[in-house]
């Protein structure tokens, strides 16, 4: 590694503005109040509980005991990236140097955490500080967007509500009192992705979105069977695992036809195992399966041709895959680095694949998945490092490559600029920052 | 990277010979005759067609058409190895620099290729610059193969059409034609691959070839069942797919008693699914799957144990899976580095787990695959370059290694040799150059 | 890399005493006799059989011979990381330079190694020259301990023969007498588990262990249904496939409840396919299946939260889910680097991969395999050389990683001796040196 030539790409590919194309940002409260807050997010709450185990029971209604039981413990992981961008959040917000994170500071932490944070001007700073131009949202249909600033979130219409969770009887009654009727037809199905998509395109919905198991396969349901499969559910008889697939693909089949009326893209996020961990901690019990084919999707993107699909995958077995749909297939745009595979060897691996195989003007960069606008900067520091040490390597080979022109800067810089700005902007349809 | 390492062990492993065990060149007509035909290889039109949607529909018919239609496009993909490809062959063979593939130039760019390519004394250049010893070629059983120079070409047959494609009707047609008799018994199936390996071994035959589905399993299957699938395919009823699977096996299974008669390897590529992508150019429509098992070809390897399997895989997750069988199987010989894993990611990982642990005797370095001559010599480049890097690092490694003796430059050579020339000539039994 | 600091860093390392926690040493003998010995390891004759075949066949039973028959063939193997392991111990322990290995010598290098070995205090020389501190052995129920020296060897129970074997005859009736009478019911299979454990605890029982093929699920299994499958191993009747893993799922749920008793951890070799190759050496016909998912012992790792489950996967497509199960649940450790898998391309991702995202108390380093100790130096050096270059690069990053401290030689080195000594001394209670 060329530490110089690496530290001066990074630098320049720091100084881009950060376009965020997916996290849990709340828009209402976007920020974190205190460390408490950020302590609570389930990377660290789980990497303590797996590290030191408590059941996954931690203090979460007090932030400032949550402080207090964690900082003792946070030394158990201290090797991690997750704790490197806590130490980023540290240093950059709190001015806190990563030494004084001991356990006798616990409080002087906290203390210097709500002065901060607590602060009315604090998310605008922190937005100026991290230089983060757009934020993509992650959205129930029911969520109250009046008010949202549509010039820098973009609200997405999470949609398994409809394609995985229509069975339970909560969820359904949800979607009736959402549509002003109950949803006992397909046709009452389709109007109520209908009027999610209006409600979301009025506020300038960013996409459509889901996390889905692993292998699952997409086929043709007719609405007839769709039909049948509804009145199961309404009946309340239970689905067996081939019907609810069933039902998991006629639902994305309607809603696909959604973001082709409303030239809306489809964000998958491929792979996960829900409630894999009992004693696991809130959003810290999923894991994902390694034996997992992307070929249960040959029917949705070959029947939607004219909807796109930016598509991130939990499992590192599928980053193969992913390059090689996006490598043939138009609608298919390799999409950042989720979750598990949200760490420096799986994005330098995949972020290589991509750059040699795939057209440059398809994948999208980085998301950061972030519960807090104060994760965007250290999680977005960790793959731009990354992405300077790929494009350094690749301008020290392009020199003595023999199929290669020599890479310069300036070239190097192109290609994080359309990893990480222009990329997005056009797949997503953002407009000029 | 010590570049000035790489660069010296790039040039001497560059000066060796090329010896290409796997392409799908036409020996009657092996070179382009102009850039228009270079462009139409589905590596550029595929790219082309997933970078700037235009449904698989290119001007396939008029290669200067196709020239102009390609040329403002190539540069969404500029940063793939496949244009580097390009690159190489218009510096190498066109004397045109990579910065005058320029949009306005399409014509002069065709122009010369068709003046350089167009000469009759093309081929013998091409083949001289590039510094090709043998062609391996990809051959139907009723290919014309006669006047096949065969001290430079071996003709490979690909078996696809007994064993996976027999079930259609002009499939099995043809190879009635072929033997002078329709294909009704097992009989008749077991003469005319016989005729088959006759023809071709008067040929110089390289080898028995076939690309094969994901998670194929071979398993002994008997005559009479395999004449009761016979009879049902003439009889018109389809197989299903298990059915489909025995008569795979069972062919698979008699094309090895050639083998073992004919003293011929048989050449497995592992792990294609066909017409995955509706909208794509032609041989730009399959993909792969990465949940794929070696698992099914325990039978086939353990009752052969006097066939050599040359075996290449798609899927980076088999990498492993085919690098243990090497390890152990006397008879599985790693090959190349296919298709979707061609490229520096996969090669560099693949390259590094064989040279740590199989036998140094049985891996073959490399195969293009290309589909015409001017391939060989750029595709050859980007394996050789990350054949130096691996070969550099293990020099410099073994400096310092607590095991390992110091590697020098011949020592290195000797690797590279081995995997390029030694092991290739040896284990398809190929004459002296 | 940086050559200097590597080697700085390995120095450092290799200076940490040794703890393997997994072997095949025989405690009565746990060395070689003669280089025949180390030479009929299966790491040595399966590359051997697949480099030039000879159907498994060696002179077993004649070390000498063995010798004069391998050594000319070693030069096909000289390649690989077994070979260089190979080289260690001539060097080390033989005082042979590893240019005397060609096949002239192969009397000089036989009688020189019975020279070294046939000493009585070989042992106790080569524990101190390679600094080896305790042993975890691989033990049947029935092994004699008695005599064995607790402070040095940790017996480990192997639960093949109670989890996957019982339905044999032979192993019935072993573990019949090795309880006092025939194993008929549940109570007497939950009897001779205990009667097990006891035995081992007596003599520092390690943990349990077991290698498991790939894919197996472990769920829940009623005392009742265990019953009839015992009983139809009982009365003879084959069991089949789901059957069997029945049984499987039922013996692990009873071996962790005296893991729970006796506080013991239970280490979990997931994803061997045994007898997969023929023609094989002993101990060299076994494969992985690359298609292999962990989720199957989602009941089990939730069902015992009071049971340490170190685990150790052979395909490398279940390192990140691995990695992953390590980074929340609580009760999974990563072990080591096992069999395909222990070879420098893994062992610096798995690496890598734990470093960053893995609690740092959790993962255990590695384990040797060794069958005799002649081979855990040489092993453990190549995973140390392997974490030498992990840490090299992660201090080099971390000067200017933007989330990163810097990281220097101590924490680095505190880093090492996490994996190497603190983690499997507090993950398997091992008594302080």
């Amino acid at each position: 590694m060329n530490n110089a030539l690496v530290k001066e790409l990074y630098e320049a590919i720091d100084a881009l503005p950060i376009i965020d194309i997916h996290t849990h940002v709340n828009w209402k409260r976007p920020c974190a109040a205190n460390i408490g807050e950020i302590l609570s997010y389930h990377y660290y709450t789980e990497l303590v509980n797996s590290a030191d185990f408590q059941r996954g029971k931690f203090p979460f209604d007090d932030p400032q005991e949550l402080t207090r039981v964690m900082l003792p413990k946070l030394t158990l992981i201290r090797n991690t990236v997750q704790y490197d961008w806590l130490m980023t959040i540290s240093r950059e917000f709190l001015w806190l140097d990563a030494d004084e994170w001991c356990e006798e500071n616990w409080q002087l932490i906290f203390d210097r955490s709500v002065e901060v944070m607590g602060r009315p001007e604090w998310r605008e700073e922190l937005i100026a500080q991290a230089n983060i131009a757009r934020v993509f949202l992650t959205n129930q249909y029911s969520d109250d967007l009046e008010g949202l600033d549509a010039s820098f979130y973009s609200p997405c219409l999470r949609t398994e509500p409809f394609a995985l969770w229509i069975d339970r009887p909560a969820e359904r009654e949800g979607l009736g009192v959402f549509l002003g009727r109950p949803v006992r037809t397909v046709g009452d199905f389709s109007a109520v992705i209908e009027k999610a998509f209006a409600k979301f395109t009025a506020h300038g919905m960013g996409y459509a979105a889901m996390s889905i198991p692993a292998n699952l396969v997409v086929s043709q349901v007719a609405d007839a069977d769709a039909q049948h499969l509804l009145d199961k559910m309404v009946g309340g008889t239970p689905l067996d695992a081939l019907e609810h697939q069933a039902w998991a693909a006629y639902a994305m089949c309607r809603l696909c036809d959604a973001c082709r009326k409303y030239r809306k893209p489809y964000h998958l996020m491929i792979g996960v195992n829900r409630d894999a961990y009992a004693q696991g901690v809130p959003s810290g019990m999923d894991l994902f399966d390694s034996a997992n084919s992307l070929r249960g999707y040959d029917y949705l993107f070959n029947t939607y041709p004219d909807v796109r699909f930016p598509t991130a995958v939990l499992a590192d077995t599928s980053g193969l895959e992913l390059t090689a749909a996006a490598w043939i297939r138009h609608n298919v745009y390799p999409s950042g680095h989720w979750w598990y595979s949200n760490q420096p060897t799986e994005i330098a691996r995949e972020l290589r694949r991509r750059l040699d195989t795939v057209p440059g003007n398809k994948p999208i960069g980085y998301f950061s998945d972030a519960y807090y606008l104060e994760f965007v900067l250290p999680k977005f520091r960790m793959y731009k490092f990354e992405l300077a040490v790929a494009l350094a390597e690749r301008m020290e080979r392009s020199l003595i490559h023999p199929n290669m022109e020599p890479l310069g800067l300036d070239g190097a810089m192109d290609i994080a600029q359309t990893l990480l700005m222009d990329n997005p902007m056009r797949i997503l349809v953002i407009p000029a920052l």
